[in-house]
């Protein structure tokens, strides 16, 4: 294979690839954009390179809608535990570690695992985010990058999470990279003030930025803010103006049929993440069937890796459709189409991308799965495939922005990627037991 | 790499791989057993190949306790539908057409794909079990076969499913492979009458064999007999003598207390099955507590591929933890190190064979995962990236009663099995196509 292919965005040409039952091809143009798609299109010397796409199934690239992505780092370091004890004794303890290398160690690691997995975009909340800028950057694919912001209430604290907001805005402003882009992230109703989601709010707006918030996550959340305020943590959101169409609110597992009317009307997101509920046992599933009654747009994320603990869209597509359906005890729940919708188009959409459907025009953000191969053997729906048969082990080749990230499952740096990432894990737990004395 | 080492079993040294937080070899006779295990043990002079471990994960060879194999074939057929009407509608009028070949093929892809997952043997049942037999033979994994019987309360019918499980039987001992055996596969109460129940029971107890019987997979199914008989399924199979520690119930989400104590008194095994119990929306998830605090042993199983869609333990492995938790709405229910010995120890114990642990005198069933890889990076936990951050995929070596059936993640023979199997199933819509008249 030419390893020249993964240098930079040129003009590209799959071939006779299958998408939506039919043999079609792809050109892609060298500003990242498919050109044109359909049978017989494009001409192979106008393209710098000709992938054959015979033996491959065309797929929209997916989009990861919540997740932490340095907490690659964490991935199976404490699991099977009550949620109070794991995040205050394993999760916490180890984070206040964290350095910046560690973030961008484990954001590439992250974005490797997305490459592979057919994944080209991801909505992140961490810490350290200029160093997950520069992962996201290099990796090649795109990211929307919000500082986890935490007040518990406190104006000190408060004052420290507004200049970090800020200078993540202004870092990701500077790097002027159209595929990189920041949002403001309050983390949660029970972790932010009213004064710190007026802020961000007023941020938000002020910059024409996004906004990524943890939401009725735990039926304990609601309680606690029914009881301490007598409202429960939606109306919070909306009282601080947080609700809007770029609002990204993730897990959503305790909305009531009224807040999945008013999420509808306002234009927000709700990031499904059944993996990481099931795994915390969150005590019940986002409600999909009343979301989509209410014309709610809802996508899919995967959460950290301390609680799923992977980053593959293909398993978490499978999860969503499985959870749901048994959640309501319907088998028609949530089929195949859909929930390929809720990794794509509608995820895309909710990060503000225009990617996500395959047409003249859109970015070239696309994968190709291979037919030869068990999981789609025999081809009889090649998205009921995607869906409940195939992991994200069958990709073959993710393009994002026009950019071959990986062909033929070849990722370049993927072996320094590795160690880097192996090595900032090790030296994150020795120092956090240096720190312990042990 | 040498492809001889699949031709035969031979002894096998493996070297330096990473075991239970120790890096150790395992030394394999060529009578197919594991010699010795343990750090620096075995002498490469004295084996045929030595394989590498360094940078691989060894774990025992994964067992799948219920499954339909050859439904490999209708993997995407017919997804999202009611139950009722997916059986009636979709899947049975398929499966009438369905021929002794198709049967062979179907089962070598579902081979081809457990090899590749790190499965090494299953619990099958089905029709045409001759080729099945065949398939698992030739692919060199375990399997205890069952013809699916079926009387429907029907005198000539259970004559004709009689004369079907003895030739079954007959045919299996002639083989004389000690990988392949046969169990006595009464398909449920609902379809099959009590007087058929009792000939299987007899049946299986004058030949020394195991029984495989679908139980209490829904709702209807038990009220159904309760109302039509006063009796629970679980009475009915053990008045006919069906219960016992050579028998796997499948599903058994609408076990009750009552009913999970007999099973452990019993010594017979429950197959959880928690994808396709999700994807059908059988409304209870399997009492996995209940059923562990009664001492009863549960195995894992992928059911069929019309209703999974793949046969990926891994996968099933993570499922079974995520349901378990969501379901009885506690994290700490089935933690990482027990989805795995259902998918090993206890699935080994259950269909009769020694395997699943790795130890001197043990069969060499074992499988490879690769470690540089994201879903093993960082490597805090194996047993954990295992379950829930790894599929099948990560698998690069499987080793059945001491013969290599992939190594490198190459299987000899795959192209072909892809092969005959998508033509089987080509034909088998064709044929049913023409009979409808399309």
């Amino acid at each position: 294979m030419e390893t020249e292919i993964f240098e930079k965005r040129v003009p590209l040409l799959i071939r006779g690839v299958c998408h939506g039952g039919r043999t079609v091809d792809v050109a892609i143009a060298g500003d990242g954009t498919i050109a044109e798609i359909g049978e017989r299109v494009g001409r192979e010397h106008e393209h710098d390179y000709v992938i054959e796409g015979r033996g491959r199934v065309l797929l929209p690239g997916l989009a990861n809608t919540h997740t932490h992505a340095a907490m690659t780092l964490l991935r199976g370091y404490a699991d099977d535990m009550l949620l109070q004890p794991w995040l205050s004794e394993r999760i916490w303890p180890l984070e206040a570690h964290l350095q910046a290398d560690d973030v961008y160690w484990g954001t590439r690691l992250a974005c490797l695992e997305m490459v592979m997995t057919g994944t080209i975009g991801f909505n992140d909340m961490y810490f350290f985010m200029e160093s997950a800028a520069r992962a996201a950057d290099e990796a090649g694919l795109r990211a929307i990058l919000s500082y986890g912001f935490i007040d518990l209430g406190d104006p000190e604290k408060r004052e420290h999470e507004c200049r970090a907001t800020e200078g993540l805005a202004d870092h990701v402003a500077r790097m002027a990279n159209p595929r990189i882009g920041a949002a403001v992230g309050p983390h949660a109703v029970y972790t932010v003030s009213a004064e710190g989601r007026a802020w961000c709010a007023g941020f938000a707006k002020e910059h024409g930025l996004g906004v990524h918030v943890h939401l009725a996550e735990t039926r304990t959340e609601v309680d606690d803010a029914v009881t301490a305020t007598g409202k429960r943590p939606v109306q919070h959101l909306d009282e601080a103006g947080l609700l809007g169409p770029r609002t990204v609110v993730a897990h959503g597992c305790w909305l009531d049929d009224a807040e999945c009317g008013l999420l509808a009307e306002r234009g927000t997101t709700i990031s499904h993440n059944p993996a990481s509920n099931m795994k915390l046992a969150t005590g019940r599933a986002m409600p999909y069937p009343d979301l989509k009654a209410a014309g709610a747009r809802v996508a899919l994320g995967t959460d950290g890796c301390a609680s799923n603990n992977n980053l593959d869209l293909f398993e978490e597509m499978k999860t969503a459709a499985l959870l749901q359906k048994f959640a309501w005890n319907d088998p028609t729940t949530l089929p195949a189409a859909e929930a390929l919708e809720l990794a794509t188009v509608h995820a895309h959409a909710a990060l503000g991308w225009a990617g996500g459907r395959l047409e003249a025009g859109a970015p070239a953000d696309l994968i190709l799965l291979e037919i030869a191969t068990p999981c789609n053997t025999p081809l009889h729906h090649p998205v009921s495939n995607a869906v409940y048969a195939c992991s994200g082990s069958a990709v073959t080749t993710t393009i994002c922005d026009g950019r071959v990230l990986m062909h033929e499952r070849v990722v370049p740096g993927a072996a320094e990627v590795l160690a880097g990432a192996r090595q900032a894990a090790t030296s994150l737990l020795g120092r956090a037991a240096a720190a312990r004395g042990d």
